[in-house]
């Protein structure tokens, strides 16, 4: 098996939710896994110097209408939370926290974070949402809540997200396949003829 | 056979470029035609506030790379022109001065300043290398020259800007398809999806 593709994401972007729902089976098909990694999409839009797509004048009434009708093509159900966006900061150090210890509990937590979010419209900025969610995964809320306090897993989110950056991380979802990036789940048609082809 | 689908593009962009390779047979296969229409890209730009694409930190050095890449996914020639951005005002005016005349030869005219600029690599701001473009045609190039000018023409390609934005138009290229906006050469496999199905 081929090094495993690598998904920097951030809870709160409507194309990654997409992007995250599909990507796992389009790459078992040729033998991948996907390497989950929530980054702070804030910090690429301070690089990038650009504003949030909604806020956008024509792209954001477009985007909206875009975001539903691509979460129709890829078969995911979808609903524009009431809140957006919000900080995914706590989600993802609870990402991490979790990865440091079981990787397969940490990822279903990332779909299930990603679902309540972006399915539920419920408010994963809130500890008390992340626990619920964690709770129902069988996961220790207790010491999620003292993991998320813990500097390791501060700084990890930090490291990752300049990390993410360092590699040209322009919008999210970015995925590097062989290091070749790809921006955005529009590209997974892409990625899907350079898994079949081994590049093109 | 339903209702002409409508292209909007720049010939200074790239995706418009790639599109209008693979459009009009992705079109034909369900009966569709498209209605090709030139505007200026600028003047959306204005609207969004937004920079040209590349010239933003991060995403101008990854947009490079895609649209190589898209432009091999799709099996099209391509290489990056030398000038970049240019003016497209006078490509766009021999279109629609064209187009009064014979929409074929429009058509033929708009493929051929496409390539001339993303494969060639050639200046098509200048009235020169554009009635070389038209000779190539068999079309008359002193009444090319002449309909450049013509106010008719001028208020045309403003209108059509005007009414592209009207309609939504937020990036190139943008399509319209029944009534449902759809911008950028990655949402080609959504067109056709909307094409099979009647709408989705």
């Amino acid at each position: 098996m081929s090094d495993a593709i690598v998904f920097h994401f951030d809870f709160s972007s409507p194309y990654s939710y997409i992007a995250s729902e599909v990507i796992d089976a389009l790459a078992g098909k040729y033998g991948r896994e996907i390497d989950w990694r929530p980054v702070l999409l804030g910090a690429v839009f301070q690089k990038t110097g650009q504003p949030l797509l909604v806020n956008v004048p024509l792209k954001g009434e477009y985007s909206l209408r875009d975001f539903a009708r691509s979460a129709r093509y890829h078969g995911v159900p979808f609903a524009f939370p009431a809140k957006f966006p919000l900080s995914t900061v706590a989600a993802a150090r609870a990402y991490y926290w979790l990865a440091g210890q079981d990787r397969g509990k940490a990822r279903a937590f990332a779909q299930a974070a990603f679902r309540a979010y972006w399915v539920e419209g419920r408010d994963i900025s809130e500890a008390a949402v992340l626990e619920e969610i964690a709770a129902g995964l069988g996961i220790d809320t207790a010491a999620l809540a003292a993991g998320l306090a813990s500097p390791l897993v501060k700084e990890r989110l930090r490291a990752e997200t300049d990390g993410a950056i360092a590699a040209g991380m322009c919008g999210a979802p970015f995925f590097i396949v062989d290091s070749e990036p790809f921006w955005g789940a529009d590209r997974l048609p892409q990625i899907e003829k350079w898994l079949q082809d081994g590049g093109f």
